[in-house]
């Protein structure tokens, strides 16, 4: 796959929301078709991205980093959208993250050249599969994550049977008790330290965790779970750099989801001899959301004192089925479109059909359920009956990334809803 | 798109849980690779298909809907995979049904000729999509859905602004009240009938139902429940037949899901003075699963005296990349890859890494949660730790439709894991 098919592909009707009377077109022809979301020249159900709102999440969400001295390498697995990469990248992103080898491709492919897989890579599919992508993609750097020494017996018995191969770059990570994947104890991540800087097959450059896990959208207690993360990251790392085990000459320091970023981003560059590079991973911060990552923003937003945070970039426009009852109107979307994992998604807005106004949805509107197809919006008042057959909701949704991998192409609308622009998926 | 793109589509290393070291190869050229899944020539995570469950409920399914003289229609949204339409369409079915106009492209591409629309139709955007379709494909015949005057009125408004457009094949949607879109009275659906059949935008051509809503698993309220319902799809086919409503020489009736198919299967051929087609739905027996549609199924083999009823078609391979603490095993394989909705996964079975022994799961592990891309494999008796980093988890899945929207393509396998076949999705 080019450069080219991978940031302009041709898109065509067998694309879920492509118009089923047009020809096949690129990517880069989409703007000029005059489509309006509104006037519905095309198919719902529809998840689009707001042009305006990404524009000002990336470059947010960069000043931040910038502002911090740290650096971005944002979750490419959120959105797995080679053109989000593009403008990641060109909004300075120092790399992008990804959570399997086989997401590695579309970031390299796109021209990341420094990427790291937040994961634990063993299997001999996966090791090969790293070399294989190093030697495809010219300079491409790869770092995953190693958190014990029976991950570490499984990548050198692999190595030592594959003379060709070059070390594996790798990051100790570090978790917590009750938590996911990571080393629980200091003495554990210094015993598996030792071990990767002896070990020919590994080469040890940086320190890693996730704190998104823990976040309540509290500060008190975030702030407390994030500082004693941190602050057994930079000790580990303290040891690591005292006894000469990190491979380069610049250690990794990374942390971040979207939930409580600013809380780590702080405690990236503990003061070690190498110097250090910081690394935030938070993904879903490029098209925020309406529900989870809304509500913990908010806390982040009054910590940093912010007026003017992240905004939510991604809708789902359905049209209005059947009024079938009094207070239910079914939506025609459903779980095959939409995140349904964090939260059911919220009415924002709607618009009367057969025209462009727009109307914010009422506060009593609710989706109390999906099927695959369908969406169950009930309102409490019965006599407001705003909504009618033909009418179109839009949908705000909790969780980015269970949103983007429903579709293969999302169109980008600018702020009367006019499509200017197109997005792929690779998932 | 051609018929053999669509059949046969190259498959690369951008299609998740494809060799990342294999050039491009097309779906047919999949078996001569003599890949086995055990040998870990696919990287994890990886849902299979298992070649004899899906050949086993194929023919099961076809028999039992001719031993009952009603046809199959089987739902396509479940799979959205052109080489299982080719398989249904091959083992007898009538046509296909879909739940939106663009999934019917998908269909007709593979060679569907007969396809209902399990769905209401009304935006312009989709009446112009039928059209469309309906000229590209020749002999191509759709039926929608209709269940309420507001959405007539919306055809009727379209229909007399395109002088070149054909009539729409409509079926009256019956619904039951509490439940989904579809009219809630005789009263109602026979007033909607009788405008349907004096419009020049629309033929009558049958009624339908969907019964899948209110399945418990239970046969003494579900017979009760399907019972009722069929009774009042009888009794309002009854009075368009008599009224002479039916726009055909054929009155199509339908119903069906995968859960209590059986309960209505029976009652799909009222006595009228037309010939009754009746046509099953159903979608996820092609796979079946291990959770939600066993428990129904479990149901339908007791009431039919069946002791080889469906089997599960479906597994999702992950590794076990890291075993944290006592009891937990965090696999590599999220809600990125499987369902979710109905409820987590189910550990079946496991592999020890570097063999292809396969041992049935302890009846006590369990997937106590999911994050995108990781699973919390947990057992209550943690002094057997069974499980070591490297080895591979089966895992049994709930609910086919939210699986197969996860993978692009999924292997075909033998009773060896050996991969025999590949299919690809289209959604």
């Amino acid at each position: 796959m080019t450069l080219q098919d991978i940031l302009d592909p041709q898109l065509d009707a067998s694309f879920k929301g492509f118009p089923q009377n047009t020809a096949p077109l690129r990517r880069s022809a989409v703007a000029a078709q005059g489509w309006n979301v509104l006037d519905g020249d095309l198919p719902l159900p529809l998840a689009i991205v707001k042009r305006d709102a990404v524009t000002h999440n990336l470059s947010w969400m960069q000043r931040f980093a910038t502002e911090r001295g740290v650096d971005m390498a944002p979750h490419g697995k959120t959105t797995m959208s080679p053109q989000l990469f593009r403008r990641q990248l060109d909004a300075g992103a120092w790399g992008l993250t990804f959570a399997t080898v086989g997401q590695v491709r579309a970031g390299a492919t796109t021209g990341a050249r420094r990427c790291l897989i937040a994961n634990q890579v063993l299997s001999a599919a996966d090791l090969q599969g790293i070399q294989s992508l190093q030697q495809e993609f010219a300079g491409l750097r790869i770092a995953f994550l190693v958190d014990s020494l029976a991950q570490l017996a499984l990548i050198e018995a692999w190595f030592s049977a594959q003379p060709q191969a070059t070390p594996f770059e790798v990051m100790i990570e570090i978790g917590v008790p009750g938590g996911r994947t990571g080393c629980r104890t200091h003495a554990d991540a210094l015993t598996l330290a030792e071990r990767l800087h002896q070990s020919s097959a590994t080469r040890l450059v940086g320190i890693e965790c996730y704190e998104g896990g823990g976040a309540s959208g509290k500060t008190e207690p975030d702030s407390a779970y994030a500082n004693a993360l941190m602050q057994r990251v930079a000790a580990i790392a303290l040891a690591c750099d005292a006894a000469g085990w990190f491979a380069d000459d610049e250690v990794l320091i990374t942390a971040g989801g979207s939930a409580i970023f600013d809380l780590v981003a702080e405690q990236l560059k503990p003061q070690l001899s190498l110097p250090v590079r910081g690394l935030l991973r938070s993904g879903c911060y490029v098209t925020h959301d309406h529900g989870f990552y809304k509500r913990m923003v908010n806390a982040v937003n009054q910590r940093l004192g912010c007026e003017d945070g992240l905004h939510p970039a991604i809708e789902v426009w359905a049209s209005v089925q059947s009024c079938p009852e009094p207070g239910l109107a079914i939506l025609a979307v459903g779980r095959r479109d939409l995140s349904y994992d964090l939260d059911l998604p919220t009415p924002i807005a709607y618009s009367p059909r057969g025209g462009r106004s727009i109307r914010t949805a009422p506060a009593d509107w609710t989706v109390s359920a999906l099927n695959d197809q369908h969406a169950y919006l009930r309102w409490t008042d019965a006599g407001s009956a705003l909504l009618q057959v033909g009418d179109r909701v839009a949908l705000g949704i909790s969780h980015p990334c269970t949103t983007f991998d429903k579709w293969r192409w999302m169109p980008v609308v600018d702020a009367d809803y006019g499509v200017c622009d197109a997005l792929v998926t690779c998932f």
